[in-house]
């Protein structure tokens, strides 16, 4: 039982940790921290946390388990204040799409004032965001990547574990850079190629890109996605996005290259093979 | 009403015309003509057509209506042998996913021996393929291109027209060459750009990609598409197809330079823009 569970960010994510944490009893008492006091009246309203305040150092005082749930910069540049106004004793974990950059700076912040910090990434996102879209079985089949390292305390690694699986989450272990790696292959890949589909379907086709069905809809889907949050994501992981980018054009240009050659059977085997590797996925 | 419906290609679609058909009592015989005599025995057996055959003369005789629902390259090939066996008052149409190529050979078959055909594309794809998955509702809200040109018979365009509003779809009007392009656009690129992700994916995360979550999952759903049909699309529009890349990777290039530049307000921007454009398609 956590005593004082406090959510900075109460978006989509930090949202859905507070109603599922309180519905699953996993906390005596929830705080939130957030910019703008009206934003998380709604949350205090509903039931779903205890107390709300705008001062970070306010609402980390007495927590003994602290979720950072703001956009990936945001977190990055909170870690000093939090790191100087957190109990000694409390357990941090975040929910940034990228891991290296700021499981590095908890590192080198832990060094100093040892906290434990692991950090978490929730599969769980969504092209909708805010508090209004949050829910309590946001969690439940998600899968979330832990990204512990040979420096996390291994206690705090349970702690945050157990945490996941009361929301009903899979928990799943990378090292921050692995991390990294995968989910701009598989999130954030996917998310700038379906803007860049976007765009170039509205140059090409003009009004007539209205005609696009339910294929061109679900591929392009995530283009709706808050461009606040995909802005720092982009930014943050910009390294691994273009080491991903590069292997994707190549994917594209051996295609490209098959169906240029009207080699009819060479591209049939390749679309076999990887229909079968994304029948995998189900 | 149609005295004999005849529908050439028992897969998804054309399965999906018989039972639409059927259901609508739109023809008072229907006729289908496929490669395997015991698959099209599903469709007789549970009353979907009255007739099969594998002799694509001998489907043809007495049709007063003709719906080619083959592959497209399939469709090509079999024009001239329908323009000698259709009944000279037939009206034909087909459901080609490319169209300039069938509706210009048409039209020269079509100036030899004056049988009136009229392009179409119903835009009810899907994943999945084969009689087993057809459906009487699957145009009920579908959008059909109808392709036209100067030199079609109006009352064709008419009979054809009536016919696909009689399943339930919108039907709209492009030239052929229009066509291709924006399917292109709409449909073929996220098609290859869906294969592409996956692949390159698999490249970069080897068993990690099953981490991979919803938004992955939607972006590439239709990269599990049937690899004969894609082939065949693939290889037909080729030449539009290869224009839509070049534009493609203009727009991919245009915002990795932004991240690249770590211009996040003028990232934020571009992102906006196109997430309007894509909140447009609902």
């Amino acid at each position: 039982m956590i005593r004082q569970l406090t959510i900075v960010g109460l978006g989509l994510l930090g949202g859905s940790v507070a109603k599922a944490a309180r519905a699953q009893g996993l906390a005596r008492t929830i705080v939130a921290v957030g910019r703008s006091a009206t934003r998380l009246e709604a949350a205090r309203a509903d039931g779903s946390i205890d107390r709300a305040t705008t001062d970070l150092r306010d609402g980390l005082r007495g927590a003994d388990f602290v979720m950072l749930a703001a956009p990936v910069t945001a977190i990055e540049d909170m870690l000093e204040t939090v790191w100087g106004a957190a109990p000694l004793d409390a357990t941090l974990t975040d929910v940034g799409s990228a891991k290296a950059a700021i499981v590095r700076a908890a590192e080198r912040l832990a060094a100093v004032r040892p906290i434990a910090f692991v950090g978490s990434h929730p599969m769980a996102g969504s092209e909708q965001s805010g508090y209004a879209v949050a829910r309590a079985d946001l969690f439940e089949g998600a899968t979330v990547i832990l990204t512990p390292t040979e420096r996390s305390v291994p206690e705090a690694s349970k702690r945050v574990t157990e945490f996941w699986e009361a929301l009903g989450a899979r928990v799943t272990v990378l090292e921050p850079e692995a991390h990294d790696r995968v989910v701009a292959a598989i999130s954030h890949l996917p998310h700038l190629v379906a803007y860049a589909l976007v765009e170039s379907a509205a140059r090409l086709c003009g009004p007539a890109l209205e005609l696009a069905a339910r294929g061109f809809k679900d591929t392009t889907r995530i283009a709706a996605s808050d461009p606040r949050v995909w802005r720092e994501i982009f930014l943050q992981n910009r390294s691994a996005l273009g080491d991903t980018l590069a292997v994707f054009r190549a994917a594209l240009v051996e295609l490209e290259d098959v169906i240029a050659a009207n080699a009819g059977d060479a591209l049939e085997r390749k679309l076999t093979d990887i229909r079968s590797i994304r029948e995998r996925l189900a």
